[in-house]
């Protein structure tokens, strides 16, 4: 994802407004991490107490703004540690596809370390 | 991030993997959401019983294998529900900036609704 | 629930567990929290990919042990900040029946908030 | 800790309050389990932004409150179960003991998988 232009500005304009705000120095990445989980946490909240494992109805645009929350830590975790996302993705795809061989895998949902 | 081929590619290839393991079954929204929730707690578990707020040392593949599982349930959501996320963390940028004005919010941790 | 021997034994028995390892010294309070936190997604992970919101079938030890860790670091929390833990409780019912009046709350999931 | 008179009638005082309410149809396995791990997430909001691994100041009463809420789903996912919290610890502290022998695990924060 570091390739296009679009998030390059994205992440620029990140850096920026927390700079703008002095906020680097709350931003260790231990805080950083707790953040992202809270985040985490928030999109989980849209499906408390739901019968039937949908989102609550009418919160769609609550939903758009909480990934961008998890998607905003998860970018600043990335930039800290200097990690393509979309690398350490592709990555970690390969990984799966070995952990999770197709014919033990299929239509099962067991970790891999139970299969 | 709907962009770029490479983005794209990921994205079927994220979607081949499920279908050939016929998981889609698995997956409703709560289902995703949970997993989310849980690797972005495995994030967090970098740094648990660290005293100097940076990850334990010699996890830097583990860091970047958890936020490639953190992105991996972040783009399996944003997919269930159209939400192109550089769009979505766009728009909440616009937000923040409205919640969090500089004059108000320099040097300062608190949450919008306590400045 | 400070009250009973059997707890005042458990909670002497914790507190010698961490004196004889030397771990005081990775227990501030944040670190705490995230334990806490970390524990609690261990619970959920019983739930994860389950399609009829039970428990994942034969799990039922896992369960008990999961609670227990979470009970572990809340109460050394309440321990830290010296909160008794049943006391906090019926407080916090009062303010439970003064947010969720019967006749506002029967048979709706919302948070009081919404109400 | 089910041996109390007060934690006895706390519980009882719960049950009534979800009854009267009519919530028990809300409160499935796994919806217990999500609410108990939110409202960890928010004792660890808590600590949201610390540079000093301390609580934010002035919160005391929201800890109090947080924790009891952490021990509000506690209760209820170990009666749903039948599980005695105070046993379901005994025995995990047993366990600890055993993965966790003093001259092994004296003075390191390590898992019990890395010692």
């Amino acid at each position: 994802m570091q390739s296009t232009e679009q998030y390059k500005k994205l992440v620029e304009r990140m850096k920026q407004f927390s700079a703008d705000r002095d906020w680097s120095q709350f931003h260790d990445p231990k805080n950083l991490a707790i953040s992202l989980q809270l985040e985490a946490s928030e999109v989980l909240e849209l499906f408390q107490w739901t019968k039937d494992n949908k989102m609550k109805p009418g919160k769609e645009e609550d939903m758009a703004d909480e990934l961008a929350d998890v998607m905003y830590w998860l970018v600043m975790l990335s930039n800290h540690y200097n990690i393509d996302l979309t690398q350490a993705l592709e990555k970690k795809m390969d990984k799966n596809e070995l952990k999770y061989p197709i014919e033990k895998a299929k239509g099962k949902s067991d970790k891999y370390t139970e299969l």
